[in-house]
């Protein structure tokens, strides 16, 4: 299958870190408006957090890298020295803001080795923002190998649930990325967006995505693919995973295994799309 | 298995006739207020169909009889004579207020068969009063007769879809009377409430119902029901019909055809209740 990769671009890009500040979509004001939030100090980054301007596993994880990189500009602003003591605040305080989020914490851990007590101020937050937009790099990276491996899985009406694009996870998207490839290389034709209960994340977000991206798309009630489905209307579903044990059992957002069962009576192919970082081993 | 049936009453009574108004429970504003109606007028009537004020096919019918009587009413307190012109006026005013369902067509054949040109007024609406009257208490009489006839087919959890309890049909339900039934009989446990997507029939009235009967219940949104089936939480499904074809097929609203699926994938009963006026036998 011959696509260039590279050319998959998303449908925009929710964060822009520079110097100290972090600008983010505002991610619960869409699909209706398109509010950027400028974000300079860390009680504004833990804020956005906290209240889901921004989401996703794989975003969170970047979020908090540039989250540090506020946190050590804004005691610099304010006339400070950055001593390891303030720099663990900082990773302390992010690390409060969503508990159960694994990519934060493991970005915070790289963080946290990046700081040395017996550097200048300058020399920790260049090595900090080093380490920042490597991590997000990385994200790319995968939403991009995820969808070159998953090339010729997905054809014609595919069905996928909750929202795994750039909004999720600073790339192109997990399963959000497989379907933008099979779209490119002229195998999927059309996307059936579920609602994705009770917070709305694939109509509000995945279909936001789709639109921007124009990308055929129809937004329907997770109630609602049966339906579909036994009426010939898809032809595979693929979504994205929250963690996936050593046996391949995959937890992701309610509705999934629902999803999955469905695709069985049906006989059409279910995937899960996901990086190297969401299987957990240990379980 | 012992219950006096006769004892089963429903939630509330959401529509009460007399002398020319109808006192009709607003759907709309439920479950977070209660605000009855007073439909004085064949407009208001009409109003009130249109903007599922009131809803649900069985108490359509009911609803429909009743309001041929407040345009009775409406005619005579103008002062005008009730012709035989102005008695089909009625009917196909009403008719043109809802072309779906079919319950509310039937009412209005049955009503029109009482006028007789010849009679007088008072006569006229005698006969449509009783009639009418009559309508609603054979839908009261059918659900207690599909609460008879369920009785001992539901036991521990029971997942329903939908609204089918006294705010559809004027009794205490199809599906809901038989869990109403079956809870009476201590045979149901707890019953897992469909949040019913687009509208949310089952979060916002059939939830309701179930707080009013004092019958334990938790609402999960639609996406929920096939993990709760997988953790073995549910025991069975019953949900009601639009209509039901000669040979069984059923149409049902959106989500009962994937709920179906759900049932036979994890080996659970799924059942259907509705009364004969819901078969349609020349399909």
């Amino acid at each position: 299958m011959e696509l260039d990769f590279m050319k998959l671009q998303p449908a925009i890009e929710p964060i822009h870190y520079s110097d100290g500040v972090l600008r983010a979509l505002d991610q619960r004001r869409l699909p209706h408006e398109e509010v950027w939030l400028e974000l300079r100090t860390l009680d504004e980054v833990i804020d956005a957090i906290k209240t889901l301007a921004v989401r996703g596993a794989p975003l969170l994880g970047i979020v908090a890298g540039y989250g540090v990189l506020v946190g050590m500009h804004e005691i610099i602003r304010d006339g400070r020295r950055l001593t390891g003591e303030e720099f663990d605040k900082i990773i302390a305080r992010i690390a409060g803001s969503r508990p159960t989020a694994r990519n934060l914490f493991d970005t915070l851990e790289k963080m946290h080795a990046t700081f040395d007590n017996s550097s200048s101020d300058e020399c920790n937050i260049l090595k900090a923002s080093d380490l920042a937009k490597s991590i997000h790099d990385t994200e790319r990276g995968n939403c991009i190998e995820i969808a070159r491996n998953s090339l010729g899985l997905l054809r014609g009406n595919v069905i996928t649930h909750c929202n795994t694009g750039v909004l999720a996870t600073g790339g192109i998207g997990t399963a959000l990325g497989a379907i933008q490839a099979g779209y490119s290389a002229g195998l999927v034709e059309k996307v059936w967006v579920d609602e994705t209960r009770p917070l709305l994340q694939g109509a509000r977000l995945t279909a936001w995505e789709l639109g921007r991206l124009d990308i055929p798309h129809e937004i329907i009630c997770d109630g609602a693919v049966a339906g579909i489905m036994a009426e010939g209307l898809a032809d595979c579903a693929i979504v994205g995973a929250d963690r996936i044990a050593s046996n391949g059992d995959t937890a992701n957002k309610i509705g999934t295994y629902g999803l999955a069962v469905l695709c069985d009576y049906h006989e059409l192919p279910f995937y899960i799309a996901a990086p190297g970082s969401t299987f957990d081993l240990s379980l």
